[in-house]
C-alpha cells in the first residue's frame, strides 16, 4: 500500500493528532512532514488540497483535515 | 486492539471520510455509527467530545474531527 502523508506544523493539536494517526495506521504506513521546518513542502501540500494542518493525505489522494491546528496562511506567515 | 468509533450523519463529506478511514485502518477496527439514524447515540458521542461529524473516536478516547460535514447542533436540529 502506498503511504499516507501526515502534514503538520508542530503545534500541540498537530502532535496529538500525529500520535493518534500513528497508533491507528502504523508508523510504517505514514510519512510525517513538518511543513513549519521543511518549508519546501508547503507548495506540495497546498497542491494536494491541504487547507490547514494537521492533515492526512491518503494514498488515493484525498485530504482529511483533522482537528484544526493552524491554517496554511498561519504556517506561511 | 479496541475499536475506534466513526460517528457520521450520512452527509457526502461523511461518506467520503468513512471510505478513507475504512481503507486506512480496516473495517474490522472501526464501528460505524450513523447518528442521524441512530439518534440514541448522539448523547454518547457528545459525551465523548464529538463537536461535529464526521469524527473518529480513537481507542484511547481522543476525538479526531475530520473534514467538517455538520455540527452536532445541525444533526440534532
Amino acid at each position: 500500500m502506498a503511504k499516507s502523508i501526515f502534514y503538520h506544523a508542530g503545534c500541540p493539536v498537530c502532535i496529538s493528532a500525529e500520535h493518534d494517526i500513528v497508533n491507528l495506521i502504523g508508523s510504517d504506513n505514514v510519512e510525517l512532514v513538518h511543513i513549519g521546518e521543511d518549508r519546501s513542502r508547503i507548495a506540495e501540500a497546498e497542491k494536494a488540497g491541504v487547507k490547514s494542518v494537521p492533515a492526512l493525505l491518503t494514498p488515493n489522494g484525498n485530504v482529511l483535515h483533522l482537528n484544526f491546528g493552524a491554517s496554511m496562511a498561519d504556517v506561511k506567515g
